[in-house]
């Protein structure tokens, strides 16, 4: 859905990540002026598998990336650790393609529903789902095998 | 499962939020050890409906309540806005009863499918679901109402 719409307005640039200060449309500048960005400019966002409803991975965006992900259709983080853009995918291949998005009560988390694309890994471990490490007992035990 | 077995550790009192340092069990502080609390001693916790997987809201957690949480099997909070712990539902009886729990890959998110009581809100706008605004076009559109 929002993935075509919008994609002509960043200068048909597919590469999220250097979307850089691409212009925001007016409907994307609606949606992210209601967005509570935290003191650090962060929002956490959270992906599922729109096939099933599984939670694939929990991460964070920022002002930028948010936008370039409600006007690309890709999900594109923001990466805490290495502080840039990180479009999901980008040199995995498994890409998130956003079927819908919604925001919480609070404005500060947004939860997207997606399409994971190549080997389907969320996870930079290869889990399909970063939470695969389930309590038992007093362990953190590791559920499943990395996708191949 | 978790609900029962270390429910005594916490001196019997079934009061989370009013817990404070109440002894922690080997096997509660083996879970603690690795997960790794963010430079302002929180992670992000997510909880879903153990029923049909929704995705009911994303919150906070310190060591303290994490503890609580994994201790006496019901979701305590701390609350960032209120700066103290918060266990869900003490006053409204929308308690969530814990099931599962997983840690993610970075160890700083956790996943916990729980089981809604009370009338199963678990937005404080009265929805079971805090995530209740969807994306349509440029804007956020409310799906639903709130629970009776």
């Amino acid at each position: 859905m929002s993935a075509s719409e919008e994609a002509g307005k960043s200068a048909g640039n597919n590469n999220a990540a250097s979307g850089g200060n691409a212009a925001v449309s007016p409907g994307i500048e609606s949606l992210l002026s209601q967005v509570k960005f935290g003191a650090d400019g962060l929002v956490t966002a959270l992906a599922i598998d729109d096939g099933d409803g599984q939670v694939l991975m929990l991460a964070h965006m920022n002002r930028e990336s948010l936008g370039l992900t409600l006007a690309n259709g890709y999900m594109t983080y923001w990466s805490r650790s290495r502080k840039k853009l990180w479009l999901k995918g980008e040199t995995s291949g498994n890409r998130q393609q956003v079927i819908s998005a919604s925001l919480d009560c609070d404005g500060d988390a947004l939860l997207f529903r997606v399409k994971p694309e190549g080997n389907g890994a969320a996870c930079h471990e290869g889990y399909r789902s970063c939470f695969f490490r389930l309590r038992k007992d007093g362990a953190w035990e590791v559920q499943g095998k990395p996708l191949a």
